[in-house]
């Protein structure tokens, strides 16, 4: 088969692949994580590239101008390379690491996380402890084996529990125990009530024990390593998720991961992300990977499939059946997790197939299943999901929201990074921004296109069919797309060209917030409740934190209620994650937590597409629903 | 390195070695057990060799005469290869398969084992079983995991259990449900109280389900093969450990184990040869290995540890620490034992270094520790041991008998194989015997040695000192070795030599029975009973067997009770393995009674080496311990 070589521009990457390969698949090859957010399917348009030597073949597509063309702009989902080609990726088509985690401004609202995590009581026991053994030498009259001296020390700090210990560790003891004079810290890992013993050290080693709490969301992946010595917060850091390459939603994830080799690669670049998060906060925190004795990672249930590369494409099939939502302890080196060789690897457990162990997290971050009183969880991603309850009882259903909150099906829009619009006001025509990183705009995030909407709506710049009006002004203009509505005029952004939000965009915003009240709406209905019998309504997601509250109940993502009962928990998978970490009685809680959730299939229940096609309005259409939106607004 | 070539004879087998490697070297590299009781240390002189061609540098040796030496006899441990050799193996310097087990006259003690065995009431319940289950297809109505379901499926049959399912069988659900239209065959381990899921397999497997008992002796290993899903035995076979070429006795093994690879080569011919007996057994029965799903092992502590690769050199070091007696579930595989790629070894536990899991094993297979009242079992082997109690409690000690019964330390000493002297019978100075295999005699094995010092006191040809007497007439003649007693002359036998017995051979013996009675006397003492307390004597052990109860009580071995008493129970650790391995609650018992049984280290006891040396003498010293023997020999 004949070679050709791509040399990717500003890295300079080359890379070598049989002619008629595309440029993703050439750029995947040399390691450059590209936003492909529809997996490569020639449908989001997000992978462009500048072809600035050589030839490719281009698929006909709607998704380049006949101007961006000429200007040897490719999607390279879509181009086969036919000759030796140097391409250059812009930045606005590439994943990277998040810049404004946890550093920035984005640092206080980790320490707010911090600060629920502590107000939520569960004793600290990490899952896996290092304990220090001081063991009686043998003799004649104590003459028992050197594994039941062991196991008789460990008992002595852990009575109840059955203790497994890996025949490699047996095989370690007759010298370590001996080499040491007897004295050995045992780092002990909770497996289901079972003590596994994960390594056998020399000497005092109790003070140096760590773990990793991960949360595994389909944009971002965040890593806190936590003190296990001193029960503290070493680090946390965020990355997006290089499966982005592959895919935005878990769907298109499901997909690819069907293609040969598909799911290899998927868990590859998900274990590898979740390695450079643990082994960068180590080595600038001088802590050995060696001394990380134990993970506890949460995700939807389409994340954990693909981290322990199981078969994930039933999921998205009728009846939707994962292979587990539970899962086992696992060594962290089976999922290609690099810490202590033999530590533990404990997945937050799940409760369906679209209700993942992210939710469990979620629930026990927020303190939801320990109440008396009825609190209600939206956490609001890629796909939302949404939990009603109390310590008694807990019901749930997932939202397809859709990526639109993150950016994702909308012409301007993108995640909440560097050069994302994040907030937007528009009085009397005039509209007013702030944009992440101090720099010019390069389109607009998920709380930028919530500011937009509301303020559209104010200034009766939309009508509640979702139209834009007349007295949106100049700033309205047609194209080939239908209407669109100029945000930022061209000579104020990173690009040159203008920031703009169109019909199209609106629609996938509407779908978007539609689902999310819908789902939330259901299990009221279900429960015979009222939004006001609510005592708390908390908002998880990394992305949830961003927002402002009263623009997303005025465009009807938000129930109209008393604005006190709302609190925002941040990325509660990861704080649900670093609890499960410190506490066994808190990672119980959490398996007894999913198991007790009644999960609802919102698209097979009777009712569901009214619901949701009334909710496809700004608020909505029942108007009683939204009396003080409806008020403000001096609509009727 | 100069490399030179040693062709062995009749084998065939060519193999290339450095020059200046030893014989011994040389053969165990063509693969040819060859016997070496000492290790190859020069001592024992079992590993003659023939050189027909070639030169050898031989160190200088007491143990050939001048005139074998002039044949060409050399012993191959410290004989170097010089140049490129042919060498013959004359079969008696070699351990082999042995022939005569289970075929010709064993069988029948095999199936009196058998019967013991159905004596024994634990009830059938496998320590791995399959189980087939017939699952629901998922609904939206049933929408749990492939896992959930599997689980729950399990739980119809054992609803107490928390169930293990390691990853890769996880990963293996969705295809194998649906590929079946969900009917499965799991098989299922039982890992202390806990179930592991070893394997799943499309539809109705649960008819082929078999496991492995193994007994792994100094000298003999035997495999049982049963059918766990018709509670049956398949099939029992036995072969020589091949570990014998590194020596004869635990110690010799344990100081080999300490060499630079000692350890893994004693692992790897010893989980060969349970390999070999396995996989014959199987292939000739048309069982696939596939479906042995799991082994239970049981043997002295330092052969456990060789087979587990555990360092053993602290087993032989006051205050005699094993690594560990009672081993937690391992995977067969982590022995290099091949059955179903996930099955299970579990080791019956022991307790303490020379007290292990053959005699636990041997306590079940007698049921001692079931019974109200006291029962004695003696386990007869290259080590012995002893067991006092009933089901309330249980002592027990080792006694350093020696290889002697073996064959070892024995001038014309052989084991049990074709052509070894079995039975001896003496009348007015004639002697009569009996071969085994109905071949002429090559030497003598432990019950034919028993007989013929039984019938020299009774024909008043030794002294109760041990010492020969004139009487012997013309069969006592003196050597360079002192004096020697001829059993058979040179004419009768296969080696055209005589077959005698020797004062240093008579002092050997002297010290194994007189170590196995003062370890029975020891308990007896402790507990504060005399012998005819007793309601059962059990006598163990694969030798055990075939010696004659009337003769053994003569010469002291034995004490002198009620001959009702004595019952053989053979192979008592295979019995005992197999008992395990048909059912959980037997395993469990052998747990409890490991635990249970209180060791006594005899070496450092007071009075030790007194009675020790009163035990010396035929039958022993003190008169009134044996007054029937003294009553029928007419000694006072």
């Amino acid at each position: 088969m004949e070679k050709v070589i791509v040399t990717f521009y500003p890295d300079q990457k080359k890379v070598e692949l049989p002619r008629g390969e595309t440029l993703l698949f050439a750029a995947r090859s040399a390691g450059i994580p590209v936003d492909a957010s529809c997996g490569g399917e020639g449908i989001c348009g997000k992978c462009r590239m500048i072809v600035r030597e050589g030839h490719v073949n281009m698929a006909p597509t709607a998704l380049l101008s006949r101007d961006e063309i000429r200007k040897s702009l490719v999607l390279a989902c879509i181009s086969n390379v036919d000759s030796d080609c140097s391409v250059e990726i812009p930045q606005d088509s590439r994943v990277g690491e998040i810049q404004a985690l946890p550093g920035e401004g984005h640092s206080e609202k980790i320490t707010g996380l911090e600060k629920l995590e502590k107000e939520i009581s569960y004793p600290f026991s990490p899952l896996c402890e290092k304990i220090f053994l001081e063991l009686p030498p043998p003799s004649l009259n104590d003459s028992m084996s050197d594994l039941s001296r062991l196991v008789r020390g460990i008992r002595e700090h852990h009575d109840n529990f059955s203790i497994n210990i890996s025949l490699y560790n047996i095989s370690r003891l007759p010298a370590l125990l001996r080499g040491s004079e007897w004295k050995v810290t045992a780092a002990a890992g909770n497996c289901n009530g079972n003590i596994e013993v994960i390594d056998i050290e020399e000497g005092d080693c109790s003070g140096r024990n760590y773990g990793a709490a991960v949360d595994i969301g389909t944009t971002t992946i965040a890593v806190s390593v936590v003190d296990l010595a001193r029960n503290g917060i070493v680090e946390t850091r965020a990355a997006y998720n290089p499966q982005a390459s592959f895919g935005a939603d878990v769907i298109s994830r499901i997909i690819y991961a069907g293609k040969n080799g598909g799911l290899e690669q998927l868990q590859r670049v998900v274990s590898g992300a979740i390695n450079r998060l643990i082994s960068s906060i180590c080595s600038e925190n001088g802590i050995s990977i060696h001394d990380v004795t134990c993970v506890v990672a949460a995700g939807n249930t389409t994340m954990m499939h693909l981290l322990l590369k199981l078969d994930p494409s039933y999921i998205r099939r009728e009846p939707y059946i994962p292979v587990a939502a539970e899962l086992p302890p696992v060594h962290a080196m089976e999922a290609g997790i690099f810490i202590n060789p033999r530590g533990l690897l404990r997945c937050v457990p799940g409760v369906a197939s679209y209700v993942g162990g992210d939710i469990t997290s979620g629930v026990i971050a927020s303190g939801l299943a320990d109440s008396d009183e009825i609190s209600f969880l939206m956490d609001i991603g890629t796909n939302g999901e949404v939990v009603l309850g109390c310590k008694d009882w807990l019901m749930c259903c997932s939202c397809s929201a859709g990526p639109a909150f993150e950016g994702g099906g909308i012409k301007c829009g993108m995640r909440a990074s560097a050069g994302a619009i994040q907030e937007i006001k528009i009085d009397n025509g005039d509209i007013s921004y702030r944009v992440i990183g101090d720099v010019k705009p390069r389109g607009i995030c998920g709380s930028g296109l919530i500011d937009l909407v509301a303020g559209m709506m104010r200034n009766g710049l939309v009508n509640r069919a979702g139209r834009f009006t007349e007295k949106a002004g100049d700033r309205l203009r047609s194209s080939d797309e239908g209407m669109e509505f100029v945000v930022v005029y061209a000579g104020e952004t990173a690009s040159g060209e203008d920031v703009v939000f169109t019909e199209i965009d609106m629609e996938n915003l509407l779908r978007a917030k539609g689902a999310m009240y819908v789902g939330a709406r259901f299990l009221f209905q279900k429960a015979g409740l009222s939004f006001n019998d609510l005592s708390k309504f908390y908002i998880g997601g990394g992305f949830g934190n961003y927002i402002n509250l009263k623009n997303a109940v005025t465009i009807g993502l938000l129930p109209d209620i008393d604005m006190d009962k709302f609190q925002f928990i941040g990325n509660s998978s990861l704080t649900g994650a670093r609890l499960c970490l410190k506490s066994r009685k808190a990672f119980e809680r959490a398996g007894l937590t999913a198991r007790m959730m009644t999960n609802f299939e919102l698209s097979v229940e009777p009712g569901f597409m009214n619901e949701f096609t009334s909710a496809l309005f700004l608020p909505h259409t029942e108007s009683d629903l939204f009396p003080n939106v409806l008020k403000e607004l001096g609509w009727k």
